[in-house]
């Protein structure tokens, strides 16, 4: 059901021809209101594809009627041209919506349509392509179209991600692409979320906020960072409900986490999902920084690939890093056997059971009563097979 | 020639049993004099191997007569015991050479012996088999044991590596292993220097870390540094020379380079060798910081491994920094060919030729004039299986 499951909203996804292969590759949400409160979380990336800078100024207004998405293309480092092409982009969508009667005050501007892309950096879009695939996109709106938006949003995604919540009266869907936030893995996350709760953009911005910190910004599958990543949050106010704010908080964070965990057992190449729990740290920052750590050690990553519960790269990982903790006070469980105990030798390593695809890593800082916990995934052949033939 | 180039050392390498495999894993090196200044420096990880809490100890009085290293156990994560056993080990040099006669003043003690390990963590050495061992390196101490002494500190290099540079009566020779130093590739980064040049600590100190900071600092294999770490460099004084210090320095420095390029070279899993240059950066850090970035980036280690010229994937990783720079205004070439210009597209990337083994990237950040290399590989599914199966 994913971005249609909420009432006021409908989708289509077809293939426009981006895409050499003829897969779906444009994705288009359109919120019918009566509301158009829209929130939205970025790429921390300096270096910011041109839809992410478009979409970042439409959105300072605190509404969108339309997002529109392709996959095909990141339009990303494309100068000013890719500029304009975002802004044609939206243009067209805007026209298209209007033309084809989609709101009866004829309401739909350039402004208020968010645009994402993903794909390779570095090539500009093929607009004689884009710009009649929006009017096929607009055509085929529906509010079954949900699935197909997710499937349209697909680069190397081997399944699409949808998730939803129905409350009391109200609910919040959404579908994502990619692997990672703050440090996505290859290419783009792409998150759009929609509720039919009836609330404004400061309410859907801090529950998205609150939600994103904990759930995407700490799945990190490569430790490298998009140029693209967008994670966007509309209300239709169809629903007529205005929800308690922690109990929307919580939905928000509750779709957005299953999306998380989707894209880590999606992540490039990926044969184990490991969850890092960093534990009694001094503080919550120690604790998301040594996860982190540990998360983008590839001699660790390459370790549990191996089956190998080699805690030993554990501690290095963790003696990198600015966390208040004495190396002698160290401990670390891997799938529940504390194979490190006070920085040396614990438990058998042989005890250790790796043969499952989830794999649970617990650090220890002794320092604190502060957690976090960071989702990755280890590091095989398949994952360099992969990214060292993506743009050939 | 390596560490016995020098007038005044005497070296050997043996097999004393710590590997299975029955491979040489014990090396000494001994300074006699008639001088035994040294310096050191060692990883910054703050979970530091046994060895490594030794030596720095040691080195805090600014002589050395004897290193010990052994491959086959990293005396890391070892508790008590670990330290104790690294004492052990000193001792049993200390005796073993004055028991030798190899000092007429009978003068080798255990303070001025400097201990290194490389192999996995958190087991302990096999002190029955070591401790025999040092008497038979003893037993084979010759001015000629240089190479064998590079020979028996190998763990998974394929090739052990020696530099030496001789300049009007001086010399300054080195041996290495692993690959890396603040961010060394597999296991650990262990080196010996050693000059004739007639110098004390100080000046050996500030020759080793000017020398360091721009060499084995600046080798980033894998992004993941070691609890091992340790670079040595002893003066004998055998050549009564004292050379001007910024000759000094830079034949130490040579040396430390040569012996760098070495270990990327024979980095885990490798196939291309990849020199990431910043220029026109505000500051030296900035250059520094980016360059690490590129070089850790897994994707486009990625990439280079595909022969794909993939700038976008060097823009993403610039972006990630706190370096000074303008999106609009970077610039990049691989090959010699700027296929990225002001952010955007640039010259046709399919004018790169990268068939060859060397890749040099330059990232130039047009915010200053400042430069800094870093020196990488790539990433490749030997790395993955190399680092899968290493402790199993």
């Amino acid at each position: 059901m994913s971005v249609t499951a909420a009432q006021g909203f409908t989708a289509s996804g077809i293939a426009a021809g981006i895409k050499e292969n003829g897969n779906p590759d444009l994705a288009l949400v359109v919120n019918n209101g009566p509301r158009r409160a829209a929130a939205g979380v970025f790429t921390s990336n300096r270096v910011k594809a041109a839809p992410v800078l478009w979409s970042e100024q439409v959105l300072k207004g605190g509404e969108l009627t339309a997002v529109v998405l392709n996959s095909g293309g990141a339009n990303a480092c494309t100068g000013p041209k890719g500029f304009q092409d975002t802004h044609a982009t939206a243009e067209k969508v805007a026209e298209s919506l209007n033309t084809a009667g989609h709101d009866e005050t004829g309401g739909h501007a350039p402004g208020m349509v968010a645009v994402c892309s993903t794909g390779l950096i570095g090539v500009l879009l093929p607009m004689d392509k884009l710009l009649p695939g929006v009017d096929k996109a607009v055509a085929q709106l529906s509010t079954h179209g949900g699935e197909k938006a997710a499937i349209a949003i697909k680069t190397t995604d081997t399944l699409h991600k949808t998730s939803v919540v129905t409350k009391d009266g109200w609910t919040v869907g959404g579908m994502a692409k990619g692997a990672g936030m703050l440090a996505p893995g290859l290419a783009t996350m792409l998150v759009v979320l929609t509720t039919d709760a009836d609330l404004d953009s400061d309410a859907l911005d801090k529950a998205l906020r609150a939600a994103t910190r904990t759930t995407f910004d700490r799945v990190d599958s490569d430790g490298c960072m998009s140029t693209n990543d967008t994670v966007l949050l509309l209300a239709s106010g169809a629903s007529e409900v205005t929800p308690d704010h922690a109990e929307f908080a919580e939905a928000v964070r509750a779709v957005c986490d299953d999306l998380g965990q989707q894209l880590i057992r999606d992540a490039e190449g990926a044969s184990k999902d490991i969850k890092v729990e960093v534990i009694n740290a001094a503080t919550e920052d120690d604790a998301v920084e040594v996860g982190r750590s540990i998360a983008r050690n590839n001699l660790l990553k390459c370790a549990i690939h191996g089956e190998d519960p080699n805690w030993g790269r554990v501690l290095s990982a963790i003696g990198t890093t600015s966390a208040a903790f004495e190396p002698d006070w160290l401990n670390v469980a891997i799938n529940g056997v504390w194979v490190c105990k006070n920085g040396g030798v614990g438990e058998d390593r042989d005890k250790v059971d790796m043969r499952y695809r989830e794999v649970h890593i617990v650090a220890d800082l002794a320092a604190g009563s502060e957690t976090a916990t960071i989702w990755t995934n280890d590091l095989t052949a398949d994952y360099v097979h992969e990214n060292s033939a993506y743009s050939s």
